[in-house]
């Protein structure tokens, strides 16, 4: 037997002979605590999904009572109080005319119904459109529709004689800039790959996937908001849809409550998931406009209802969860409180990695901020993958009490939002020097 | 604005506007209560989930003791005491050799792990493979993977033009064998189909996937055990993998802690759900052998590790409440008092279906048992499908205290284990009385 029975998630297994796994055995607030008494700060609040810290007294209530009632109950022809307000709570915060909610259990899963109910819209209306347009660096999660529209090979390229073949983009690349432009200032010149080639292919193509101003799992990378503004203006002209995979910028991550509100736009259709529970259990969601619904609605006998279910959808504990994370919203006055924490994050990364020597480049957006590593700063050439830098800072971070994990040679930082300013310096202090044991000074 | 923001899963929203959504407030054992006070039998264990009734008392506590110490944690190098335990008990129930448990979050995605695992398997070991064979009448989710080998058109139709094209094979049909056998004494003759169909494509062929022994939302097709001796045994010989998609099956649905069980039969891949948390929380594994664990086990550079995640991957929530579902049925006897309960019902639905002039046929295993109603029980003719008539059923049912949720012209039922005798009693009533109404004396 090597090694363990669980197989893990996007891990080589072998990498577990050298270290073991973390056994978390409690968390409270930004903290994991392990088997042996030893704290770590969730400098990526797991994978993205936590804003409120571990174990947070108001969802564990929310939870406890909900379980009290109903914990679930068929989705199809029922429905439940958890369901229905955080609907209405949805829908208020939403873009507007984003009308309809769709349920589903995970990211991947809201990606999929967002797909299929947009090549849907098309067949219904008598026209047979069967492409989707994505984005090199874009993520939208690993069933194997939502990996056909992965513009990261390291998750795809396994995979590809088992996918249809959609129709992969060059998007910005702001910090090796082709143009020598600056995310702040430019025009999002190159929105020109994306522009030839929905104008190539626009009676094909479904809809545009596009995770709104920052790529998280392709190397947050930040992009200008023109970009969204240019590519809702076309995609409207030419009658595509635009899916904006909010799974991992929702929820204020960005600063706003939506990224898409950074360009003041509105899409097709809007997946959330991630921080929607603030960080407790799986669910989705895809926002629509009732002109995608309607071409849906007709007499059962058209068959042209949209068939899409999975058993636990519309789960009333996590829906109950999620109310509860958007009345902390609402009445805890969370983006404006997180403005000043996600500034001083920024701030304290800059500093003491900014001028570092083997720093590319220090990008942020709001509550995220990011460090990409590089060998060279002069020409940004990239080290070697095979020495697997990042990870090695990641796994001295451990030692030191962060969870730190890196993508690549990118080291990131996304903590809860209940992180305070000196957990901030803690954090910061930890990862300038695990990077700094790992490179040298 | 046509109805309500909610879009509903499988569901014509239109159907609404004479049937307003039932607001569900409370579950408690098999009941579910409305916002109305009225109270229904949740004969179909809301969609197959739920096993020990709703609002279990010892559910609710393992849930709510979980949450106060870890909601949840990433899944990747880390790991945690519900997931652990789940994996042991898992183990210890599941056929030989299975011995590697992947998590993932519902059903349709433990069924694209499973896909994406065997096509993994042999692309590692430098053998491109990449077509799925799947049975007419199989159903093992809706996202595009899982959709790509699903046997009902109901469901995959729609989408054929975004999907890979996998290889269908005529399956077992015992309601209407062609052969004029019957299920409990044939010799699967059905499965020349397969044979033929593995021998043609053996060597483009990962996996055959199938539901063991009873094909659920493809009309509750129930057949002989041969059938799966034969298949294990020919993709044994041809290097096939064999996938059982236990997710509707599994957990003592069929009498037996796992279907795959009446055949006495391994697969390479078995995936489970539903009622792996007692029908509380999304949560699915795949079980596997070492040797594909083996196949992907290497150093990091070859990059031959398994790449799929899921944010909520191995949720500490959700396993906690599995966990206590395992106990549960250590400590209470479930599958040995389930007998008499499941027969019960058997006899029950023959004594008041079997004579019927509408009823082709009642079929039965374990604890689930159907009835296909038809126009004509001679030649087994059946129905309009636009006249609706197991909807009109359904929907009566739900007039008198049940959910008994038809699919096509199939009455079935699927109750939590906890029913008691005079509940099924009750239950028959009303089935009975709602079809009678509908269709006649
Ligand atoms: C046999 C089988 N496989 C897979 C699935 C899909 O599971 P989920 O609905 O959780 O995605 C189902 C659900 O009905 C099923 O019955
Ligand atoms: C932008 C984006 N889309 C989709 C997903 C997939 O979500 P899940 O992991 O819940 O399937 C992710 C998850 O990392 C994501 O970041």
């Amino acid at each position: 037997m090597k090694g363990y029975s669980i197989w893990h998630p996007c891990t080589q297994m072998k990498d577990h002979e050298k270290y073991p796994l973390i056994k978390i055995v409690r968390g409270k607030g930004i903290y994991l605590y392990d088997d042996k008494g030893k704290k770590y700060i969730d400098a990526i609040s797991s994978w993205w999904v936590n804003l409120f810290g571990h174990s947070n007294e108001r969802l564990n209530n929310a939870l406890k009572q909900q379980v009290e009632k109903l914990e679930h109950v068929i989705f199809a022809n029922f429905v439940h109080e958890p369901a229905l307000e955080l609907t209405d709570r949805l829908l208020k915060i939403a873009p507007k005319p984003l009308s309809k909610v769709f349920f589903a259990d995970n990211g991947s899963s809201a990606v999929e119904v967002a797909m299929k109910m947009s090549f849907g819209y098309f067949k219904n209306k008598g026209e047979l459109r069967n492409r989707f347009v994505y984005l090199d660096s874009g993520y939208h999660g690993e069933t194997l529709g939502a990996l056909s529209v992965c513009g990261e090979e390291l998750y795809s390229d396994m995979y590809k004689e088992i996918m249809i073949n959609n129709i992969r983009v060059k998007g910005p690349d702001c910090f090796r800039c082709p143009y020598g432009k600056d995310r702040d200032s430019c025009d999002a010149e190159c929105f020109e790959f994306m522009e030839q080639a929905l104008l190539r292919h626009k009676n094909e193509v479904c809809a545009v996937l596009i995770e709104p101003i920052v790529q998280c799992a392709g190397g947050f990378k930040i992009y200008s908001p023109k970009y969204l503004k240019k590519l809702r203006s076309l995609t409207k002209e030419l009658g595509i849809h635009l899916i904006a995979d909010e799974i991992a910028v929702g929820f204020g991550r960005t600063g706003k409550m939506f990224a898409c509100e950074h360009a003041d736009i509105t899409p097709d259709f809007m997946s959330l998931s991630k921080g929607l529970t603030g960080g407790y259990l799986p669910l989705s969601v895809v926002l629509t406009t009732e002109e995608v619904y309607d071409a849906y609605y007709d007499d059962y006998t058209s068959l042209k209802a949209f068939l899409h279910s999975h058993s636990y959808t519309g789960n009333p504990l996590a829906c109950a969860v999620a109310v509860e994370v958007l009345k902390m919203f609402e009445e805890e006055n969370v983006l404006e409180k997180n403005k000043a924490k996600g500034d001083y994050l920024r701030e304290r990364v800059m500093e003491v990695f900014a001028d570092y020597r083997f720093c590319g480049e220090v990008r942020s957006k709001g509550f995220i901020t990011a460090v990409e590593l590089v060998k060279n700063r002069g020409n940004k050439e990239p080290f070697d993958w095979k020495k697997r830098i990042g990870f090695q800072i990641y796994r001295k971070a451990i030692e030191k009490g962060a969870l730190l994990r890196n993508l690549g040679d990118i080291i990131y930082f996304m903590p809860p939002y209940v992180i305070e300013f000196d957990e901030i310096d803690r954090l910061v202090d930890i990862a300038i020097s695990a990077t700094v044991e790992v490179l040298g000074e």
